[in-house]
């Protein structure tokens, strides 16, 4: 039975290995869970864990639609794992799942309506298809074949999604609050964040951040715990001053810090702890 | 007093607002402590909040030598720096630090002998000259003007370093465990090592980080819980295997991890934490 307290769990991942399978399924006792897979290894190891034909868990097959990431390469391979998954006696086929190419959710979508049609004509129902990414999300149709969209981006924003116009920057709630360590010469200040704090994942941007508030401050360089801003000559940063930096990635720079402020203005209305983070193995 | 159980620490940064000057001055009871300043700000928090003329706190002019960061930038601003630092009560001049640009050693030699040179003129002692960077420390010079290196990465080593001549893959003792989550085509493979785990920082490398043990096999591409590993056509990976990657730098690695494994081949011999990390405010 499902924990009231917790609401529906995606684990949209191939999860490997006895001990992680073990973890999983105690979650699984606890919440309405699904995952995904994209082998006969991955099914294999969740078959042998989870055997309730009572309480089966929901397996989705991961499709490649054009990142080249993890994924089936074809319809045809999604088919044969939809069949190895219902012949499970504790794994139900749930559907597709995928991460599609930035800027290429057409291509995706195409490749999943295809699909759906080949599992379709194979005699398997698809209910659920699960999509992600946040900047195409707004560009997604009505007429979609996808079921759900998982926009992780969105909660934050950052300046990658700036950059794919998706809002501005004043629509980025997660920023970076430094300080001015040194400003050496009339164009070069330093902050106290560098590479640990902001992470040195661009996403093929210019630039590790933008300063809020001081129109064209940039973060042109990193390293560990030091950030250069390159200025206009008349710059009015002094030493001391604490400014807020957007970053490029608001995912990974979450994963480098312990605590969360949320604030309104400069009243901090709670701190959160980052419970996943460290957490990679 | 200093403890006996902590060594002299020296922290080569600039030291800024009350907070941390506190715990800056609560840290210098306990222990034989050193720091840098690079401006008349960062002086001026020091010298208001060390005042013992008993114990007085040993302050570094840092100088850039090269790399374009923190600094002050001619031996003249060095000397005007140290006089401020000897005129506060419970501050004393304790010679200069730098971090030389990467391979531009013979550059920061002549800069600081420059600089001593130019203290001596002003009447100034410069006893300690502390300069860092582990690939250069093995081509600096007995005859430097250097009293003392600081080199972080030796502790581990990396890409970065083997790359630059210091030591092989196999001298690399920091290596990030991981599994092979997929294997869609027969060229690629796809760790459950990402940049969460393996940061995307190259230091200007080619690729993020290389497998121990299979010749040729490198991490080309990374998303946050995803590594992509590109394999010629006979790779002997297979999902559910794990694999040790040598990353590019060690230094930002450590700090995305809670705990670090000291392995002797499979054994663990001791979990330690990662004090430090996640403390970057």
């Amino acid at each position: 039975m499902a924990d009231a307290g917790l609401a529906d769990i995606f684990l949209p991942y191939n999860i490997l290995g006895r001990a992680k399978l073990e973890r999983l399924l105690a979650l699984h006792r606890r919440v309405i869970l699904s995952v995904t897979a994209d082998s006969l290894e991955t099914i294999e190891g969740l078959a042998a864990t989870f055997t309730d034909a009572g309480h089966r868990l929901s397996v989705l097959v991961e499709c490649d639609t054009g990142m080249g990431r993890c994924g089936v390469q074809t319809a045809n391979e999604a088919v044969a794992l939809a069949r190895q998954i219902d012949r499970a006696g504790g794994l139900a086929f749930g559907g597709l799942m995928t991460y599609p190419a930035a800027g290429r959710a057409a291509e995706a979508e195409a490749w999943l309506a295809g699909a759906k049609q080949t599992l379709a004509a194979s005699g398997l129902a698809c209910e659920r298809i699960s999509s992600g990414g946040t900047p195409d999300i707004w560009r997604s149709s009505k007429a979609s074949v996808v079921t759900e969209y998982r926009p992780g981006t969105y909660i934050y924003l950052d300046r990658y999604q700036v950059a794919k116009g998706v809002g501005s920057l004043d629509d980025c709630a997660l920023t970076v609050l430094s300080t001015v360590v040194s400003h050496p010469t009339a164009t070069r200040a330093i902050l106290d964040a560098g590479s640990k704090a902001l992470s040195s994942d661009t996403l093929g941007l210019a630039d590790f951040g933008e300063l809020l508030g001081i129109s064209g401050a940039r973060v042109t360089g990193l390293s560990e715990e030091h950030g250069t801003v390159t200025l206009s000559g008349d710059s009015k940063l002094r030493i001391g001053d604490r400014v807020r930096v957007v970053p490029d990635h608001c995912c990974v720079v979450t994963n480098l810090f312990d605590e969360v402020n949320l604030i309104d203005g400069d009243t901090v209305l709670e701190t959160l702890p980052v419970a996943a983070r460290g957490r990679t193995g």
